[in-house]
C-alpha cells in the first residue's frame, strides 16, 4: 500500500491529495506536436518539470522531419505511424479526430496508455473522460485510452463541481462565446485577416468559417446533429453528464463564436436540488482546485478573453442569484480554450495516470 | 365609430388591425435630430411617408443651427428649448436620459404627445411602454408620453409575442450578444480604432467602455444596480413585464457586450405554461407581425448581425426544443438595434399615435 502523498497537479498553486507515489520517470510521446496544442503540451510538460525517461515528438508526413527545441535540445519531430509507439509508456495526443482514431490503436496495441484530446474516443463506454478537478477517480478504469472533453464542456464542469458537491446541479442553461482558436490556427487567420481587410472595405474568403467572423456572431459551433442541435451542443450535454456520471443532469446549449482570438466565455444559469447563495458559491468557488474568483461588478471587474488569455485556470465572476427561479445561480465563466480546454486538462491527465500508474505498480509490488 | 380600417404600421410588409382613421398630417419636431437614432428616425419619416403639415429638427446647441436634408430640401436645425415646441403636436425624441427628462415636459407642458426613445419615463406609472407589435392597446392610456424600451427588451419581446400567446411564457432566460452601436457613435468608433489597434499591435484608449472591446467580449451593459444585475439586466426584466402587463413573467437575463458593430444578438430559452413543439413555433414566428424567420441549421441559415443589418425586423433562427426541460423552447434571435431597437419602434408608435389620436377624435365628434 503506498503512502499517500500528495501530487502536485496543479501548477503548484494547489494541491489535489492521491494515493500515489510521486511522479517518476516515463517513455512519453507527443502526437501531433507541431500544431497549436502540441505545442501548449510541450511548453506544459517543460514549466511543469513532467518527469520522462525519454521523449519523442510525431507529427503528420508534413511536419515530420523538422526540428523543435525542447528543455534547450533539438528534436526531430518524427512520422506518426505504428513503430512510432514501440517502446513508448505514455502518449499525449493532440490530433484531429480521424488522426486519433487512427494512431490510438496503433500504441494501445504496443502497450502505451493515452490521453487523447480528440472527440473520437469521448464517449465511448470503455473510454473514461477525465478532467482532474472534476472526476480524477474515473481515470482508474482505463482500458488504455483516456480522453479529455471538449474545451467549453471542460471550463463549464470545472465551474459546476463545487456547486455540485455543495447543491446538487439539476440542469444547466449555457451560452457560448467562443473564440477562434477554438477552429485552430485557420479560425485565428480568419479573423485577423478577416478583420483586416473589413476595416480596409475589402472582401475577406474565410477559410475556417462559413459566414464572416470578423464583427460578427456566428450561432453554429460544429455541425448539426439532431433536433435542431449542433455537435458542439450535444458535447455540452453528454459529455457533462459522463464526467459527473449522471445522466439526470440536464443541459440547455447554445454554442455561438464570436469574433475573439483566444478563450471562450460562457453564460451560465445552474438550477441546484437545495439552496445555495451568491456569497456561498462564491467562496466555494475560491476555495475550490483551477478556478479563480474574478467578481466585483462595482468596479468592473470580471474575467474577460483579455484578462484570461494564456492562464490554466478557469475564472468565475458575475455571481448572482438567478431572479427567474427558486434554487437558481447565474454566473459568468472564461477559460483558455486552448489550455484548460485542451493541453492542460491532457497534462494533468497525464499527471495523474501517471501517479495512478505508479501507484497500482506499487500496491501489487 | 369610425370604421375599421388597416393602418400600415409595418414597412408594408405586413399589417396591423386598428379602429382608426388613416393616418392624417399633424405638426412634428424630432428632438436629438442629428444623432445616429434621430438620423434614421428622419430617413423613415421620409420612407414610410409619414403624414404631416410641419416639420422641425431639434437639437443641443452643439448641432443647432446646422443645415440637415429632408425630403430634398434643406432644414435649418432648431436649439432644443421650451419655445420650440409651440405650436407643436407630436415629438419623437432620440435623446440621451437627461435630456429627454427635460424636454419631454416643455413638450407636453404645450400641449405635444412625446415619443421617448430614452430610459428616462419608462418605468413610470402613467407612462405606456409600448411596442407596437406586443401592446399597442398600451398607447390609449397615455398622458402626453409615450416611450419605446430598451433596445435589447424590445427584440425580446417582439419574438415572445406569438409563444406567450399560444402558450403563455412563464419565464425566460436570455443571454445578449450586444453591438457596440447601443453605446452610440463612440461605440462604434471604439471596435473600429481599437480593432485596427490591436492589429497593428497598438494600444488604444477607449472612449466608450472602460474595457478594450476589441477582439473581447464584456460581461457588463450599464452600471451595477442590485444584487449583482446591471442596469441593462434589470431592463429586460422590469421592461419585459411592464409590456406585457404581467409581474408573473420571470427573467433571467446576462448581458454581454461583443465586437460588433450593429445588431444585437440574443441565446433565449422561453418555458411556456402549455407545450409548444418547435415546428408549432416556426409558424407562429413566421405568422407574426414584424418577425422573419431565418431556420436551417443544416444549409448554415441563422440570423446574424452580418445578415440583419439595416432592417426594421426581429430575425429569429435556431427553433428548438430545450432538452433540459419539458415546456421548454430555445430560439436565436437578432435585429438591427437602432432600427427596431430604437428609431423603427419610435416611428411604428408615431404611426400607432396619430391613428389613435385621429380614432378618439373620430368617436367623439
Amino acid at each position: 500500500m503506498p503512502a499517500r502523498v500528495t501530487v502536485d497537479l496543479f501548477m503548484g498553486t494547489s494541491k489535489y491529495p492521491f494515493f500515489a507515489e510521486p511522479i517518476v520517470a516515463n517513455r512519453i510521446a507527443i502526437a501531433g506536436a507541431t500544431g497549436a496544442v502540441g505545442k501548449l503540451v510541450r511548453q506544459m510538460l517543460e514549466s511543469r518539470d513532467f518527469p520522462y525517461d525519454s521523449i519523442k515528438f510525431l507529427a503528420s508526413k508534413r511536419s515530420a522531419g523538422s526540428t523543435i527545441e525542447f528543455k534547450g535540445q533539438p528534436h526531430t519531430v518524427e512520422l506518426l505511424r505504428p513503430e512510432a509507439f514501440d517502446d513508448i509508456d505514455l502518449v499525449i495526443g493532440s490530433t484531429p479526430d480521424d488522426v486519433a482514431a487512427e494512431f490510438a490503436p496503433w500504441a494501445v496495441q504496443r502497450g502505451a496508455v493515452v490521453v487523447d484530446e480528440s472527440g473520437y474516443h469521448r464517449m465511448l463506454d470503455h473510454v473514461p473522460l477525465v478532467v482532474p478537478e472534476v472526476n480524477p477517480d474515473a481515470i482508474t478504469g482505463h482500458k488504455g485510452i483516456i480522453a479529455s472533453p471538449n474545451c467549453s464542456t471542460t471550463q463549464m464542469v470545472v465551474a459546476m463541481k463545487p456547486i455540485h458537491d455543495a447543491a446538487r446541479i439539476k440542469r444547466v442553461v449555457v451560452s457560448t462565446y467562443q473564440a477562434t482558436s477554438g477552429a485552430g490556427v485557420k479560425g485565428q487567420a480568419d479573423l485577423t485577416d478577416g478583420s483586416r481587410a473589413a476595416l480596409e472595405g475589402n472582401r475577406h474568403h474565410y477559410q475556417a468559417f462559413s459566414h464572416p467572423i470578423a464583427f460578427n456572431v456566428i450561432p453554429q459551433i460544429g455541425s448539426h446533429k439532431h433536433d435542431g442541435y449542433t455537435s458542439e451542443e450535444l458535447k455540452m450535454l453528454y459529455e457533462t453528464q459522463k464526467i459527473f456520471g449522471d445522466e439526470s443532469i440536464q443541459v440547455c446549449p447554445t454554442c455561438v463564436r464570436v469574433p475573439v482570438s483566444n478563450c471562450h466565455s460562457e453564460s451560465i444559469l445552474v438550477e441546484t436540488e437545495t439552496p445555495i447563495s451568491p456569497q456561498q458559491a462564491r467562496e466555494l468557488f475560491a476555495a475550490a482546485k483551477g478556478i479563480t474568483v474574478v467578481d466585483d461588478l462595482e468596479a468592473g471587474e470580471y474575467p474577460m478573453p483579455s484578462n484570461c488569455d494564456d492562464q490554466d485556470d478557469v475564472f468565475v465572476g458575475r455571481i448572482r442569484k438567478d431572479l427567474s427561479c427558486e434554487n437558481g445561480l447565474a454566473f459568468w465563466c472564461v477559460s483558455d480554450n486552448l489550455r484548460k480546454g485542451a493541453a492542460t486538462n491532457a497534462v494533468q491527465i497525464a499527471e495523474l495516470l501517471v501517479s495512478e500508474k505508479y501507484s497500482a505498480c506499487g500496491s501489487s509490488s
